[in-house]
């Protein structure tokens, strides 16, 4: 059985398409990447979605080399349950004072989106039990939502790519429960207004909450702006008040997830949070997690954020948090985002990505909605995130089928026109499927650098259309 | 409610005490540290855990300085599913050839032990359903044994640090199912041998999977040594070697976590596995997970490896990983990585710390164990792995009560005496209990550090142990 060795396969990393050969990332500067594909190399790259939406600073920052020179030298492991360190307490500060007032209070620095779901599930459990109410214990998420790829992450998570692991999922019954999604472009009917779909989501929660016993109802989870798994949809006008306001009804914890769409990718005030654009300070979510921007890609930190409400209640109880992981509250990690947060703040790169970002959103929607030879369903999506959804039919809003893999081709016909996208096959448990392409560029990106995007962005599209159209696809 | 300010707390980082003052890292230097705790600074204290088992090259390495720099410098974060980097194949290939020959042909890199858990669990159950074997589900790991802090690992863990969160786990029942822990010291039977303390240990597993269906196993699960949770006991002759031949007799995957055991800290070859102390390299494990010294802290990185048995079922199956985690295959962490394991290689620090390690562990036994005057009743681990148990009576073994916090205490003390030192209160799921103080220093220690650290540990036991005398306590 175990003939095999290393030198057989193209490559020793065991992810995506394991043992076969893989498209490489060789160097970046800016927002402009060289990748290498195939024996293929694709250089002057505009990096359209930033790794994965991660690189708020772009790549080759000489500011962050000295960032995290320094960083290293100054940083002594220690563990974080029994030794911290001054630098997670800085960063914390930090993240708490350029939050809206008094939304939070505490931090909890961890190595990835994922792990941040695993601890917020913990804490808001721990939470319940602090207050003695063991009883609360279902988390209320999305339909095809996405959270992370850990266990905990993937059981209130619920995207087919789940599917295969359902047996090792928190129990789906009892615990985990769903509401509908937030998907405006699929699911408004027709007449409803943005409200009205609004409060159609926000009463269905209600009565999930009903139907389930509010006293065994432990929270409710969102993404603020959705990412992989709906691409960006713009809450609809009073959906997220909406649900902050059903989870105070009923005593129950709100939960934002603002990995992707957080820390500085579209805040309309220069400052840190998405809900910001949607919720007043009072509004805030009692529990968020945040990634992937924080450290911009050059190291691997995300974090717990922690309201008011909920470090009081810990510490009017136990007061403690029992063990902790090998590398939560790293300070390399710690001290270096901070540095890029600082950088970030200084330049006033949010604004900036709030603003191209916005300013690329309406040139797609100009060039490519009006014009009815493409592929182009939907272009969505808020300062600097934003999503092209292809379709099969504009008027009815069909799909592609599945097997012809739109969103992978688009991808790959946009690295030769010279952009970094990510093209994503969606899919709910129903059988519904959808090709949207991602886009969320670094926040140095400048107008000329966007309208250049744009430009190979729609020489895509109409490639793609064109393609498809000579195939008879659609 | 809602009226605290991040200002009233002397925290603003979410974890042990919560918004408490917490002992802070200052900086450090070889195995040397300096900690602030309670306004008090404590320099030239020998890092006897380094960190948390974690600092391979110690702390100030001006190696690790360059390599950082060149690796921040060479790095572009990519999203690894469709764009990975030469740094993951490059440590990749190091790690599968640095092991025994043919154990190894696949790993993933992630960003923490509790990250490789709950990869590991997802591909052996990915690999069961390539195998189209679905009924095969259910993974046995052993009572006391910690994996992780994130859900599916606290799933397959079992301590009672988990059980607040029991209601948020995978299936306790159908799912995870434990067998007995191996701890020699409190668990052999008198007149058992050690082999047949193992042999014992193996039946038992065999009735579990016959009790449980062998269609219905997909894996065992265990620590090589086990680290925090029952304290370093080395496997008894013949134990893994029998759990090895179990799991090939009823087709099951075997598992070894090697995060805080592996990677260098207990190979008496200057390798890197723990388990080729204990078995030949064609009893490898099918998976394995490792972190901790990987990185030696610097950065945070973990990994999972694949065995070629594994790998070949995937690429004569689907070929396909559905996704990845952000920061998988992180540039930055793995070239870094690499840039560490090559100097522990090229110095010979794994030989190191395996002699003075075990120089450390027959000084302390020596000195503690035929003295009747003390609370130390045992002494135990290998290479650079040890751990002193703490106890009220040294010939029935009976621990202090929990309520006295002695490994708590006898971490203080050492502080005091110029050693950080691990201390755990241990609690298995009936109602026992044990005091342990984890040993782990970096590689880089010397015969006289460690004559130094055995006379400050020395001198903590005899505080501790007069101190409880006068109290009365034994």
């Amino acid at each position: 059985m175990t003939t095999s060795t290393v030198k057989e396969y193209k490559s020793a990393v065991f992810q995506g398409q394991v043992g076969k050969e893989k498209a490489f990332a060789k160097n970046g500067k800016g927002v402009y990447m060289t990748v290498e594909k195939n024996g293929k190399e694709y250089s002057g790259i505009i990096d359209a979605i930033s790794g994965a939406a991660v690189a708020s600073l772009g790549w080759g920052d000489e500011d962050v080399y000295d960032i995290i020179q320094d960083a290293a030298r100054k940083h002594t492991y220690s563990y974080p349950a029994y030794v911290t360190n001054q630098e997670a307490e800085k960063l914390a500060k930090f993240y708490i004072e350029n939050s809206a007032p008094g939304a939070f209070a505490s931090c909890l620095w961890t190595c990835s989106g994922s792990e941040s779901t695993e601890n917020a599930l913990k804490i808001m459990r721990q939470y319940q039990l602090e207050r003695n109410m063991p009883k609360k214990v279902k988390m209320i998420s999305r339909e095809c939502s996405y959270h992370g790829f850990t266990m905990g992450a993937m059981s209130v998570g619920n995207t087919p790519r789940g599917a295969p692991f359902k047996d090792l999922m928190i129990d789906q019954e009892n615990v985990c429960i769903k509401m509908p999604r937030c998907y405006p472009y699929r699911d408004m009917k027709e007449g409803e207004t943005e409200e009205e779909y609004g409060k159609r989501l926000v009463d269905t929660l209600e009565k999930i909450i009903l139907d389930n016993d509010p006293d065994t109802i432990c929270s409710v989870i969102v993404e603020t702006v959705s990412g992989s798994s709906v691409g960006t949809p713009v809450p609809p006008k009073g959906y997220l008040k909406g649900l902050r306001d059903i989870c105070n009804k009923y005593d129950v914890l709100f939960m934002l997830d603002e990995v992707m769409c957080g820390t500085g990718r579209c805040n309309p005030n220069g400052k840190l949070n998405c809900w910001e654009n949607f919720l007043a300070p009072e509004d805030a979510p009692d529990i968020q997690t945040v990634g992937k921007t924080l450290g911009s890609g050059y190291v691997t930190i995300a974090g717990v954020l922690v309201s008011p409400k909920v470090l009081d209640v810990f510490i009017s109880g136990s007061g403690t948090i029992l063990g902790a992981q090998t590398y939560h509250s790293h300070a390399l990690n710690c001290a270096t985002a901070l540095g890029i947060q600082e950088k970030i703040k200084r330049e006033g790169l949010t604004a900036n990505v709030f603003k191209n970002g916005n300013l690329m959103g309406k040139m797609l929607k100009e060039a490519l909605l009006s014009d009815e030879t493409n592929i182009v369903g939907d272009v969505r999506g808020i300062g600097g995130f934003w999503t092209i959804e292809l379709v099969k039919n504009k008027q009815t809003k069909e799909p592609f089928a599945p097997s012809l893999k739109i969103a992978s081709r688009f991808s790959d016909i946009a690295l030769e026109c010279g952009a970094n996208v990510m093209g994503i096959a969606g899919a709910d448990n129903y059988g519904g499927t959808w090709d949207i392409i991602c886009l969320g560029p670094a926040f140095i990106i400048t107008e000329e650098e966007v309208k250049l995007l744009v430009e190979r962005l729609l020489k895509a599209v109409k490639t793609l259309s064109k393609q498809l159209k000579q195939e008879g696809a659609y």
